[in-house]
C-alpha cells in the first residue's frame, strides 16, 4: 500500500518528508557521504534487502540526489554517486546527527562524534539564520507566502506564525 | 509487518531516522511548531486518518517530544505540547525546509518562506559548525569514537572518513 505522498505539497518541510519517509533513505544516504558508492557496497554493510535497496536507489537517482554512472564496461559495472543536490542533503543528516546525539542517549553520550579530518576538533552541527548568523528561534519564526493572492494547497502552509 | 527498526543502532542519524521514517510524523511536528496543540486541529488541518494520528502523537509523547496535558476537566481535554526535546527538533526541521526549498521545485521557487516574524526579514537556515562558525564540508569531516576499544555495532559506524 502506497502511503499519503506528500511530494506535491507546498511546504519545503513535507516534501523533503516524502523522501525520508522512505525507509532506509537517510541511512543509504549516510553510507554515501561515508564513501560508499557501489550496490554490494551498500547492501553488505547495511544488510538490506536487495529489493529495498534497489527501490531507494533508483529513487534517489530518479530525484537527482545520486547518479548511476558505469565504472566498467565488460562486465558492466555501475557505481552511485552523489550529485550536488544529493551533497547538500548532508545539511539535513547533520541536523539529525546533532539532535540524535543530544537527545538520543539516555546518558547523553552517543558513541560516536563528527569531528574535523585534519584538526580532530570536534564538529557540532548547528543550524543558523545565514542572513543574521544568529540561532534559529522558532518563537520569532513565520511562513509568509511569496506571491501575494496565491493560494496554498496545503490546509496549513497559510500566512502566519509558525 | 514493523520495519527494520534503527532506534537502537549507534549513529544519531539511524536514531533520528527512526522516529522522522513514522511517515506523517515531521508533518505534525510541523504543525505543532505553526502552533497546534489538539488532536482535532491536527486531524482536521491534515486530514490525517485518526488511527494513524494517535499512533503518531502517541510516540511522540513516548519519546518525549511532547507531552499531553490535560487543559479541562469536565469534560475531560487534553492537548500536546512540544517539550524541550521537541522544541529543538526545530533544528532539524528547519534544514529540512532549506533542502527542500533549494532543489524540490522545478523553478527553484518554493511557495512559502520562512521569515522573521518582527522585522518581516527571510530567514535563510544554515547549517554551521558552531566550534568554528563555518558552513559544514562534508569532506573535511570524520567521524570517532567516543571511547576509545569501544566496537561499535553499527556495520559502518566506524572511525574514518565519513
Amino acid at each position: 500500500m502506497r502511503r499519503t505522498r506528500f511530494d506535491r505539497w507546498p511546504c519545503p518541510i513535507a516534501r523533503a518528508t516524502d523522501l525520508i519517509g522512505d525507509w532506509w533513505t537517510p541511512i543509504i544516504l549516510r553510507n554515501a557521504f561515508a564513501g560508499q558508492k557501489r550496490f554490494d557496497e551498500f547492501q553488505e554493510s547495511l544488510g538490506v534487502s536487495r529489493a529495498i535497496l534497489t527501490n531507494r536507489l533508483n529513487r534517489l537517482v530518479k530525484e537527482g540526489l545520486m547518479e548511476k554512472v558505469a565504472y566498467s564496461e565488460r562486465p558492466a559495472r555501475y557505481e552511485y554517486r552523489l550529485t550536488e543536490k544529493g551533497l547538500d542533503f548532508w545539511q539535513v543528516l547533520a541536523a539529525m546527527w546533532r539532535w540524535g546525539e543530544d537527545w538520543l542517549w539516555k546518558d547523553g553520550r552517543a558513541p560516536v562524534k563528527l569531528i574535523d579530518r585534519e584538526t580532530g576538533a570536534d564538529i557540532h552541527p548547528e543550524v543558523i539564520d545565514s542572513n543574521t548568523g544568529k540561532k534559529l528561534d522558532i518563537r520569532q519564526t513565520s511562513v509568509a507566502l511569496r506571491k501575494r493572492g496565491k493560494k496554498s494547497a496545503s490546509p496549513t502552509m497559510k500566512e502566519g506564525h509558525l
